[in-house]
């Protein structure tokens, strides 16, 4: 990212990984400035002893202040670097449907879809040694979004906020896994994709 | 709950759920008076008609505000409750610390130790029957765990808040599926316990 402002934040990601991806949608959105080290799960570079001591836990992303503490927890970064700005409500009720939708994703559609990508498109794992209830659980995902969003453009409150920010991330991949967008989380998608200046995958 | 306050919040959980049960110590704890109305997955109350009109995800706990609005996911639902108290630190980075146990807690904490527990105790399923890596992730959490404990009583900025809550409520039932607790951890797990008038089960 180019700016005048020294980066003051390092992270630590996976270019390929939604959860990753998210970290950086939101400092582009805040322009806020940032190192990014490439760190590849598929290359275990997220085994190292010297990633290890960044996150005993393993995983991407992680981010490092300028003062060396350290965070990781892909929607736990978001909501730290996005705290007082206008992708999180202010009402309190808006802010904990926010809250809703970030642990439905962690639990329920990343564990789905992320998964799903993850061992189609980098494992090539063929379909049938896949966990029968895999690709049911993606479906059932994206249809309880593809029902939220019938009254909605937004996922809460009508705005831009972390919820979507964080569901776009894996859903935009979703069609790689050979999955369908069901028709009105393809237009979230695009309403999304170019609110974040991002390209159109699907 | 005995209080003068007539109930403002009624709280749709299965007592046997430390998902549902975080909600219920968080109300406790901060006098918070509700209505508690035990639903069963067990006996798939989380999959009739009305319940699904409650929450589409089918899942517990969910609350129900006086003004009839509805908000799931138990983080979500402690996050909203707790604004504001002493339970959620004031300090930026360390309520930062906190979204990365939670979210930590609904990916790889209760992923792994609330199933084993629920195949083991409640569906009596066979250890052998059981996928291979799930014990073992279970007893990486339980490590984890003990090695942030190696220096701290609680597990953010020396303070009881939302992350204790979170972790301990299916931490104190781990050794109902046979896992041992680390030292830290057991000791952990007493003083919050003790924090909030809670039985030492272990």
């Amino acid at each position: 990212m180019m700016t005048d402002q020294a980066p003051t934040l390092t992270i630590y990601g996976d270019s390929i990984s939604g959860n990753c991806l998210k970290v950086k949608f939101v400092a582009d959105r805040l322009g806020i400035p940032y190192d990014w080290i490439e760190t590849s799960v598929l290359q275990q570079r997220t085994r190292t002893a010297e990633f290890l001591a960044l996150n005993p836990a393993g995983q991407v992303p992680v981010v490092k202040l300028a003062d060396g503490r350290v965070l990781s927890q892909s929607n736990a970064i978001m909501l730290y670097l996005a705290d007082g700005t206008k992708i999180i409500p202010t009402d309190d009720f808006a802010r904990a449907q926010m809250y809703q939708w970030l642990f439905w994703e962690q639990y329920s559609h990343e564990t789905a879809i992320a998964v799903l990508r993850f061992r189609t498109v980098y494992l090539k794992i063929p379909v049938e040694q896949m966990e029968p209830s895999l690709r049911p659980r993606c479906i059932a995902a994206l249809e309880l979004m593809d029902s939220h969003l019938a009254q909605r453009h937004y996922f809460v409150d009508e705005m831009l906020s972390l919820a979507d920010i964080a569901l776009v991330a894996y859903t935009r991949f979703a069609p790689e896994a050979g999955l369908v967008l069901p028709p009105r989380v393809a237009q979230w998608v695009h309403r999304v994709e170019d609110d974040l200046k991002l390209e159109h995958l699907g």
